[in-house]
């Protein structure tokens, strides 16, 4: 029986439920999995709320507490945040301790140098739940399909996007009425920039891409688009096509060049990833060798990041001794980023055109010129208005191409607004 | 660098991809996880494919010259079945050496006692490929989400199945036309008996139990039914009803019982197994801390089938030393199997009934007095015809207790045939 001694540093709604899952299933994992965790030690700048005696932990206020003590053998790292979160973990690896972190930021900012640091010091650093909390995708890339290659990664990874495009599609109600209802249901925070602007989503692609193609890739060099602009209107189109929007992050090799990008993506209806509803996570991988293949699950949660938690500590304590290198984002030689003005894609196009001869024309003529083929187009010819909307499915086309091309059919004199642009993905 | 001297038993298709993998990225398996894998000896009866020279292996027809060769650590059985695979495997674990085996038979019915052998002597017995190729699912569970309890599991374990099903309700063919054509495509047997009869999925779900459930469940306590009945009608009628027919592989926790079986299930279309398309499998778990999670990909074919084999090799590489305990169907006391008389499902009931007042009052009647709550009811009424379909949804009801019944609708004077019930789960 491994006896191992933890220390827990942040003491919030995850942190209580690692110690709830500790105390309730110790039992099983003595006999399971053969070890005992002793949280030694919990710290946080207020303890709201002591378990139970029986836990029998030492409350601090300060991290010094358990990075100076020589009993503590993992320590578990939920303030989130780069400072002290950096700081923290440095110690702790360098101090020869383990160290389980849900730290998305942490690791997409600064997961080069610590992987590193853990490297030289022989310790672990498991980090499960800082991408779609509990659903085990960093052991899946890492351990579980070990071995393979990935032509490209994409995710559904962030809960409050998915349910509120999941709304908008099923009740086919607005941005701002989803967002709501998302609030009311907790799913959303009260300020939900981050979650609705795609940055939480470029974090976890970031670490993704890291993992998966061992090229580092920083937050910064993530093109990232959220879904504050998406209408019930494109919604609605999009799905009398089969397709549906999903605020994907795409990571995906083309030869030696790699693009790593957030941005709301029309699928196929009949994709698995298109039945990812409510606040469910996903990625879908196309590996070298297995082929492709999906993960989906509760990618939030207090529980369900509690569960990467503890899976985190009970592989750590049945790792192997030293360095895990399938853990670090190496520079592959040759292998390099392509700014998003390069990236070719299929886009959905609406713009709201004048109901008169000609209008299509002159659409349809602009695209032509620029060299972008056209595989659908849909005008919505019953609605009785001055300017109705025209659909538009294109072919592949660089982003720099497409966006000339609607600068010119927005100054049409028959257009009315901004040209709509969503890119498509053909995932099989 | 480890350097791993590799024994392969079974030079099939599975054993010519792993020799494949493990020459085409040995440099990268050398430097992303520190191990160097040197195929010494290829065991077959008929070395049918000689890899290339640069291999350096050497070919024999006689298992002990990889089992008594003391410079072998790891053993890798491809030759499926029980025996004499069996023997190989108790051979090289009781001779100090790691096993990696994709042989679902031999898992399924034996691995109670190779889990104990190689527990006693140290070693380790991976078996990833064994139940959805290269797809994690093992890994998943006992690793992935360790410390995870479960209440339920849910395979599409049988591509074959899942391919037929799929373009019968895509092309709305009959079963034999779909047969016809999954094996033009090379997805089913010429025999495709076990594949369709459900036995196959049967082995799986075991293998699957008994590691979720740390209970020993033997392929025979496994209710199995296959999909030969299926019809393209009740297909047709299910998606009017947004249902969808899968072959699902269940093992589910009720209290302190367990049920695991295996038959055509109807599902709501829209969740996560329903989208589980073509020769694509499917595991759908319900864990007590993770909450609802799936992992679909490529679960045959012989590069799906060589990276779950590869993945193992890395991670038996990797591997501390000593037992996992994780990977022991353990008798837990106190749960007990429930046979299928006493399962509780609703069901689907198609009858052909005469087209005349008073038939579906005798049907209800019959149904009302065995206690079966119907949710719905349907009768095709636009067909001219003396026998009509008429389509009930039952509530939740005992399996004995809905034979009797249908017994009953059967002896009825106005009733064409055998009452056809499906299943139905729900699956949130």
């Amino acid at each position: 029986m491994k006896r191992l001694c933890v220390g827990l540093i942040g003491y919030g709604t995850v942190g209580q439920g690692v110690v709830k899952i500790l105390k309730s299933s110790r039992a099983v994992f003595r006999k399971k999995y053969g070890c005992d965790f002793h949280v030694k030690t919990i710290v946080d700048r207020i303890i709201h709320k002591k378990p139970t005696a029986e836990l029998n932990a030492r409350y601090s206020k300060r991290p010094a507490d358990v990075l100076g003590d020589p009993d503590i053998d993992i320590v578990v790292e939920l303030i989130g945040g780069k400072q002290p979160a950096k700081s923290i973990v440095e110690s702790a690896l360098a101090s020869g301790k383990d160290v389980v972190t849900a730290n998305k930021d942490l690791i997409a900012n600064h997961g080069i140098e610590l992987f590193a640091l853990a490297n030289r010091t022989g310790r672990h650093l498991y980090y499960e739940s800082a991408v779609g909390a509990g659903i085990p995708i960093i052991k899946t890339i890492s351990e579980g399909i070990a071995g393979n290659g990935f032509d490209a990664v994409y995710g559904i990874v962030n809960g409050t996007c998915n349910f509120i495009l999941d709304e908008m599609t099923t009740k086919q109600c607005s941005f701002a009425d989803a967002l709501k209802d998302a609030q009311r249901k907790g799913y959303a925070e009260s300020d939900p920039t981050l979650d609705v602007n795609g940055v939480d989503s470029a974090h976890k692609i970031a670490i993704l891409a890291n993992l998966a193609f061992g090229k580092l890739v920083r937050v910064r060099d993530v093109h990232t688009e959220g879904i504050t602009h998406i209408s019930a209107t494109d919604i609605a189109f999009a799905e009398q096509m089969d397709l549906r929007i999903k605020l994907l992050a795409i990571a995906k090799k083309d030869g030696r060049s790699l693009d790593v990008r957030v941005h709301p993506t029309l699928i196929s209806t009949r994709h698995s990833l298109a039945s990812i509803h409510g606040i469910f996570n996903a990625v879908y991988l196309k590996a070298d060798k297995l082929g492709n293949a999906m993960l989906s699950g509760e990618g939030a949660g207090q529980m369900s990041a509690a569960s990467g938690v503890v899976s985190d500590l009970i592989n750590c304590a049945n790792a192997p001794a030293g360095p895990i290198n399938a853990n670090n984002p190496e520079q592959v030689k040759g292998l390099t980023l392509r700014g998003i003005d390069n990236i070719e894609c299929k886009f959905y196009i609406r713009v709201q055109a004048k109901d008169e001869p000609g209008t299509l024309a002159q659409i349809t003529t602009i695209l032509g010129r620029a060299g972008i083929g056209i595989n659908s187009v849909q005008q919505a010819v019953h609605e009785v208005a001055a300017f109705v909307p025209v659909i538009l499915l294109t072919d592949y086309t660089t982003e720099r191409t497409l966006r000339r091309a609607l600068n010119a059919i927005q100054a049409l004199s028959n257009i009315k607004g901004k040209p709509v642009a969503i890119r498509m993905e053909t995932l099989w």
